[in-house]
């Protein structure tokens, strides 16, 4: 695949340019006009009284540079436009536009759990030119949380083993996954969740992939590995029902196309 | 391989068990017993004065149950213990005590930067149960910090790109490396690192391992790509020298052995 790099530079808005791009987000929704879906002008940001020198740059998209400001409250510039939840926008909006909004989601995110210091409760300076906030009294530098996780479809024979997360709002099964720990590999991650989620050893793991789910700040790392050992025995505090799909069993609902987990298992599903 | 999960549970230690393993750290060093490096007994976390009410659940290890616990200076139990780098310790110490370590070394830097809430500067509560400190004014949760960084090696041919870093204070050549930003995949990364750093597009980007690199809590994914187009460019900034080695050249010294680096590089040195 031929691939140009996004990038996220610059990190200083330029005086001079032209009218940047405007991502506005609120607790995870974003700003949007009109059925086209466009992103809010500067007037609309002057409506909200929303101060531009609190704008975080973003990085150049198209040559456009883009930048994003955190909304306080819910109130909209007009009615032309509407707050949108960021899954909402999977599937509708491209894939470069989904990005650079999750992104911003993050940076917000970030800069609003980053307000003062963790060591020593000093409200923290951004850094200029960098991506980063510093504390001014004791130095400590924070950089954006990404939260790695590791998904892995465990394989035997022609047969994937699918789960239903017992605190998941869907119903529906997926792969297992989980939050990496600290001190450990994602290989590690991968062994222990399967031990601890279902009682199963694997071994062979292959990488499939990795995403960006910006749910608020989580980096997807998807293996897949084959069964080697144990009878299924699910933690019921993590896992509501874990059983194999074989050809010809009823293959059952999963997650919707946006996800890696739909992209793993439907590369594996057996037929 | 056979592989038997690492434990990080229980989350809390049990009261009657017997003594568990002590790691004490302080600035990301190791308090160690004796020339043959034992871990430090109950009895010498007592001469340091340390509450052990603010030891942190390790994990289990063969059975044992692991803790860890915070020094606030550099003082001794006695003369027989002594401070010891995490690095140093790479490959005179066995694997399983140096991802405990490892683990242990993250999550004392994780209590140390979330003293305080960073949304609203609020002392946090630790979580009985969880690896997780909460906000008990504002409900902000935070889990130990986690950092994914890319590594990746650039195949042309038989040759590999091996690139000498600005900033380290090694001055060996090494595999282009960097963080993941908020909002692309470790694969996003990848091509624009190396867009970035040495001017060059690359494509059959290959997953290589991962690795915990707890200084101070990276995770590291490594890959091979192969040469697309461009021609060498290095950003100063980042990267004092950049060059190809082929079969024939005089291969240069490479980072040590405990490294995934050298792993990668190893696994793809020409000959």
């Amino acid at each position: 695949m031929l691939h140009t790099p996004a990038s996220f530079q610059p990190l200083l808005l330029p005086q001079d340019s032209e009218a940047p791009l405007n991502f506005v987000l609120r607790q995870g929704q974003l700003l949007l006009n009109g059925p086209e879906l466009a992103l809010p002008d500067n007037a609309a940001l002057r409506r909200l009284g929303l101060d531009e020198a609190e704008a975080h740059p973003l990085g150049l998209w198209d040559g456009r540079y883009c930048r994003v400001i955190a909304a306080s409250d819910e109130s909209l510039p007009d009615n032309s436009h509407a707050w949108h939840g960021l899954r909402a926008l999977f599937g509708v909006k491209d894939d470069a536009f989904i990005g650079m909004a999750g992104r911003a989601s993050q940076l917000v995110e970030w800069a609003r759990s980053h307000r003062y210091c963790g060591v020593c409760a000093t409200p923290m300076e951004r850094l200029r030119g960098e991506r980063a906030a510093k504390c001014p009294a004791c130095g400590f530098t924070a950089y954006p949380r990404i939260s790695p996780a590791m998904m892995v479809l465990i394989r035997k024979g022609d047969a994937v083993l699918l789960a239903m997360h017992a605190q998941s709002p869907y119903k529906r099964y997926t792969a297992l996954a989980g939050f990496l720990e600290a001190g450990e590999s994602a290989e590690d991650a991968v062994h222990r969740e399967v031990w601890e989620e279902v009682g199963l050893r694997v071994h062979n793991l292959k990488y499939f992939g990795s995403q960006s789910w910006p749910f608020p700040h989580s980096l997807m790392l998807a293996y897949t590995a084959e069964y080697l050992d144990g009878d299924i025995k699910v933690d019921p505090a993590e896992i509501s029902e874990a059983r194999w799909f074989g050809p010809g069993d009823d293959f059952p609902e999963i997650p919707p196309g946006v996800s890696i987990a739909s992209e793993l298992i439907n590369a594996h599903r057996p037929r």
